[in-house]
Parts: structure tokens; C-alpha cells; sequence
């Protein structure tokens, strides 16, 4: 039943934004050597996982990799950097120090033309760091010393920024602490407020195990689009299958992508579930970087008026091109892969 | 005529060196961008040529440029990476700050297991970068800050690391201050009175050309081995043509390899002149590096008992590893590449 409210009071659409997509996120640059499986088991990391790591254990697994490249990353960063690449507007929201790696973060995004509203500087806590073992079939093993990135706080967010942005991108590995647990609240209230979508990456079924209820609570009250891949999504709901954890998750949300590797995607929505194919690329060389520019496509169609599969389609276009090479960020300009 | 001393006192062969080739040189972090030859125009760069630049210049240059990403560099730095990766034991002297990219510096040195003999730290002046801009035909155009770098003195010289080193490899790029010149020649001394061989390499043209007496009478005072190529070699002597050049450091050097290029490259002695093909590769990405990778293989080579043609066969080897990728240094273990 319609509320008589609406014919007294003026419904305006929210102001058009000023970008496309905002993303808050752990703001981290990038170690990234190459290893072997037995390096992996040596120092007892798990495949394909990240994990946090104290400054000790940083160190350590630093002094053990060889000669490593510095390129700044952060899955959310990653992200705007695709939907600049794809020719969209974005914003980013991150912490970091005043160091050469904070320099760096910064540089890269401004470089392609993402706005950085970057709060405060850390004083005396050095910029996030990753560092990323490739093993030679590609798989990137994350241990992450977050550095100032986790120190991110509500007061750190540019709600201005937020209000205007289409859709608001947060990004779950940044949720190990209270302070960004309460900043992702306070974000999503400011995006909503302004009428715009929030959406949410899961990151790492790890990082889904330590908070699941925060997550499924955040999810329920306030995220309009998920973005996850079976793992995390299954994790989410301790599911026995995937397939549970896909009917659960139409129960929670408007929209679910949910990424599945070489099998591709699915677009979850309470009505239908829309499977798109991977993009096949001929050799793949580093996954690092992969969900977060399907998420970068994806956001950039949903944006751009494309309707749910080819925002998938835009999805796998900008994964694909990721996983070619070494790097988490594109190496064209992703436009140029669009026709 | 054979001196009549040689009989009475003990002539003894100098004592085994812990490394084959110890060098010195300018010790930067490199910056890599792409960009297309409009961005050298704008910005008045020589395609080709190493320019140094101060801070403000390179914080403009950077600003300027598109994502970046940072590697260890420094031109003799990349040559004792070479020569470890073909399995040589080789050291460094140079100078970094106490920050993000000396720490990273230092780290890849150790990484593939160079021994790093730093000296002082620099105090409050930050470890030198060099912006690399590479265009679409590969060709890299660097603009060097110094930094930390520039100020290594004689006092900041290991002198047992240069006495044993089985040859000393100096870069000519560090040339360029007055306290630099008189470390070069207090290493070549040093290793000199250890029976030890003194290389130079002349690292490029404008360098040459701001301090060519100095060059001059460092190289026939105390150069065993000189390398460069051919635009260098004809700026050290002012010729008209390569072969005047080739001419006059006969009777300057014990020996000269000079790099072509595509061409290949040329090993001069008094008694011979040796051509050697350049090593085919399938596609020319970035050529930072190639003439440091050349000199890699060349001095591994010349520490291992291989003749002249081998020498600069191994050259050509390494020099066309690190053209197939971005970056300065072996993404593969060179020595699996010699058969």
C-alpha cells in the first residue's frame, strides 16, 4: 500500500555523483616476489590465503624472499584503479604514512585519476605493506602488515566524498578492527543517507571466519550488493554447499556476484542467478588482483547502465587482463579492451 | 727486459678472492612508468640518456608520470645481481638513507645472496630513485635524484671487500661529484695493491662528456677493462668516427667491450678486436639493464676461466634476459640459461 506521506512531500532522485564508485579499504603497497611451494611450506603459509602478520613476522618473511617489486595494491584500491581504467570515476578512501610507500600508494592512484581523500597521516606507524609470494602456477599467498591501513577510523572518512559517490565500495579485509567495523557503519549510513548503493567485498574466508556475525549483520542491515567468491560466500553462512550458501544469500541481499575462478561468475538476485563464463586468457602468470577487478568491471557496468550479465561480462574482461601479468592494477587501459 | 729484482724477492700469485667482481656505483631505487614519446617531448627528455635531476624536478617528473613501479636499480648494483645469477660471488658499495627504499635496496642485494657493504648511513637525505620513463619501443629515459647516493667518499669504502674482489667494476654515473672521483681512485688503488684488476664501465655519453679529462687519465692510470658502448667510447675520445675510437682505447686499455646494441658487441685488446652476435629475443620490452646484464656476463665469464668470445657471449645472454622484461635485473636464474 502506498503511504499518502509521498504525494505531500517532494521525492527527489538523490543528486547525480560526482563519482562512480567510492572505495574504502586497507590502503597497502604491494611486496610481490616469486617462490616455490616449498617456500610456502617452510614458513607455514597457506596457498591462496592472506593473513595478517605482526611487524616480526613481516620482517622475517621479507628478509627470506628474494629480490621482491614494490607496487602499490589494497584490494579496494585495486578496484578504483580498474573502474579509472575502464573509464569511470572514482574515489578512494585509505590511511596511510608519510613514508616512500605512502608517497607511492598515493602517486598511483592519483596517476590514473582516482581522487584520494586519504584522512590523516599515521604519525610514527609505516604504511602498509603486503607481502606476496607467487608460486609458479600462479597462485598469490598474502601475508599483510597492515601498518597504518588498520587505523582507520569514522573520523578518517571524507563524508562528502561518500554522499558522492553512486556506489560505495568497502572492502572486508579491512574489518579485523573495531574502529573500521564502526567506520564501515558510519560510511554506509553516510551512502545511504545520500541515496546512494552500498556495497561489500567478503576478501578471505579467513578474514569471513573471525567476524562472520559482524559481517552477516552488516550485510543484512546495510549492503545492497555483495561481491565474494564461493569460498567466502560458503564461509559466510557455514553452508555444507555452495548451493546453500547461494540460497541464503538470496534471502540477505538485492545483489550477490560471486566469483568461481576459471568457472567464471554468478549474478545472484532474488529472482535469478545468471552465470557468465571466465574471460580465457592464454597464459596465467599472478591471480593477485583477480577478484578485485571483476568487482572493478562489474561496478563500472552497473555504473554505466549495463544490465546484470554484461556487468559480469565487464567483470571477467577486466579479471582476465589482470591475471596476465604481474601486478595486482592494469597494465592497459582497460577501455581499450571494451568494444 | 726482465727486471733482476723479480729473482730475489718472493713473487707470490695475490691471495684467492672471496668474490669475483665487488662494485661501486650510485645505489637507486628505480621508478618505472610507461609513457608514449609526447610525454618526452612535453617534458624535454633525451630518449636514451640518464639525466640528473634535483629534488623539485623529480617530484614534478613523478607527479607527471602514470602508475609506477619501484624496483631496486643502480647500474653496478644491477651488475653484481647478474653476476650472482650466474652464480658468482660478488659484493656491493654503495649508499642508501634509513628508509622504505633503502631497506628495499639492501634487501634485494641480500636477496640474491650479493654481499652489501653500505658505509654510513646518509643522514636526512633520502636513498636516490631514478624516474625511468619507457616508451613503447622500449627504449628507457632516466632521471636520476641522487640522493643518498652521490655522497659515498673514500671513508665510506670497505676496503677489504674491494682487496677481495678478484676484479673491482666501477660506474661511471657515480662520477659526478669531486668525493666520488677520489673514492674511485682510492678503490682502484686499493685493489690494485692487492693484485687485483680495476674495471670501469662509462655508463653513458652526457656523463662522459661532462667529465672526460677526468675519465681519461682515471682510465689510463688505473682501468684494466673498460666498458661502454659505442656512442660512449666515441665521447671519451672525441673522435669523428667509432673506428678512431676503437683506434685510441687500444693504446688507452688492457681491454675494452663495448656494446652495440642489436649489433652485438666488440671486445678490444691491443692485439685483437673480437665481434659477438647479440642474442636473439623475441621481443625487445624494456632495455634498462642491457648494458649492465652485458658486463654481468662478461666479468662472471672473465672470473671464470672463459676466453674473450665467451666472455661476451655470456654478456649477450644476460643483456637479452633483462630486455625480454620490465626491469633492471634477471627474473630468471641466469645460470640456468648457460648451457
Amino acid at each position: 500500500m502506498r503511504c499518502a506521506l509521498t504525494s505531500v512531500v517532494t521525492v527527489t532522485a538523490p543528486p547525480k555523483a560526482q563519482f562512480d564508485v567510492v572505495g574504502i579499504g586497507n590502503a597497502l603497497v604491494d611486496v610481490i616476489a616469486h617462490a616455490d611451494d616449498a617456500f610456502l611450506a617452510t614458513h607455514e603459509l597457506v596457498k591462496g590465503s592472506m593473513t595478517l602478520v605482526d611487524t616480526d613476522r613481516a620482517v622475517h618473511l621479507y628478509r627470506s624472499v628474494g629480490s621482491a617489486v614494490e607496487m602499490s595494491g589494497g584490494s579496494a584500491a585495486n578496484t578504483v584503479c580498474g573502474v579509472a581504467s575502464l573509464g569511470g570515476r572514482a574515489a578512494y578512501i585509505g590511511k596511510v604514512s608519510d613514508d616512500d610507500l605512502g608517497g607511492a600508494f598515493g602517486h598511483d592512484l592519483r596517476a590514473v585519476g582516482v581522487h584520494f581523500a586519504p584522512g590523516a597521516h599515521a604519525d610514527g606507524v609505516p604504511t602498509g605493506r603486503c607481502v606476496i609470494v607467487v608460486t609458479p602456477d600462479a597462485e598469490r599467498t598474502m601475508n599483510t602488515y597492515l601498518g597504518a591501513s588498520s587505523l582507520l577510523t569514522p573520523d578518517d572518512l571524507d563524508l562528502d566524498v561518500v554522499a558522492n559517490g553512486q556506489v560505495l565500495y568497502m572492502e572486508g579485509y579491512l574489518y579485523d578492527r573495531d574502529d573500521a567495523k564502526a567506520a564501515f557503519r558510519h560510511a554506509a549510513s553516510a551512502a545511504h543517507d545520500a541515496g546512494r548503493l552500498v556495497s561489500l567485498t567478503l576478501s578471505d574466508s579467513f578474514c569471513v571466519d573471525r567476524h562472520r556475525d559482524d559481517f552477516r549483520s552488516l550485510i543484512t542491515d546495510r549492503v545492497d550488493l555483495l561481491f565474494g567468491n564461493a569460498e567466502e560466500l560458503t564461509a559466510l553462512y557455514e553452508s555444507d554447499t555452495f548451493a546453500e550458501a547461494v540460497t541464503e544469500v538470496r534471502r540477505d541481499c538485492r545483489m550477490a556476484a560471486v566469483t568461481m575462478g576459471a568457472r567464471g561468475s554468478l549474478v545472484i538476485t532474488p529472482e535469478t542467478i545468471l552465470e557468465v563464463a571466465a574471460r580465457p586468457v592464454p597464459k596465467v602468470v599472478d591471480t593477485t588482483g583477480a577478484g578485485d577487478l571483476f568487482a572493478a568491471g562489474f561496478l563500472y557496468g552497473f555504473t554505466h547502465g549495463h544490465d546484470l550479465e554484461g556487468c559480469a561480462r565487464l567483470g571477467a574482461i577486466a579479471a582476465g587482463e589482470v591475471i596476465s601479468h604481474v601486478g595486482p592494477r592494469p597494465l592497459v587501459e582497460l577501455r581499450t579492451l571494451v568494444v
